[in-house]
């Protein structure tokens, strides 16, 4: 599972919070690692999914019938994932170093 | 496929560019549309891929062997391009509206 990372977006990055959310992991909360996609269209960490499986055939979410052979990698999502943090992280910095002008008093 | 958006990114928010690349689709180079996943883990709109397909049993990414039953809906992919759709204009706006400040002369 990665780092867990929470910072609190300003304002004018809040439209960013929908794509950290969907990025999560639904059994971790933290972003996904190695994702692994259900054939029900969920995704979860190899390691969190493959946990819940030695428990319970079920999909975590929607609780369809799964085994570790119907799990697929989804690559393009860990590829977002690293994308998305370095992007926010510049975001947050540019963010930082140009405030908004505040009204002279 | 969706509709063509071709705008360029101001220098403070090229970060988005690669997120930007990754929610295309490799055939039509559009933002992907009702995605659909190989077991080969690349991902494609559903009229693309099945179009591609009618002609060659392969995947066009990196040829591995494909047919109609190995593709996968990945609906993860359909919400972060709604997502990031509304972010990038979101971001955009706000920056029209709050210009970096030139230097007085
Ligand atoms: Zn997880
Ligand atoms: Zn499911
Ligand atoms: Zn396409
Ligand atoms: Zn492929």
């Amino acid at each position: 599972m990665a780092q867990h990372i929470e910072e609190d977006l300003p304002p004018n990055l809040a439209c960013l919070k929908n794509i950290d959310t969907l990025l999560r992991c639904p059994i971790c909360f933290d972003f996904l690692n190695i994702t692994m996609m259900t054939k029900c269209s969920h995704n979860f960490c190899s390691l969190c999914i493959r946990k819940f499986l030695s428990y319970k055939l079920l999909c975590p979410v929607c609780n369809s019938p799964l085994t570790e052979q119907d799990l697929r990698n989804n690559r393009l999502l860990d590829d977002l994932v690293v994308n998305f943090h370095d992007a926010r992280q510049q975001l947050l910095k540019a963010n930082f170093e140009s405030p908004p002008i505040s009204p002279k008093t």
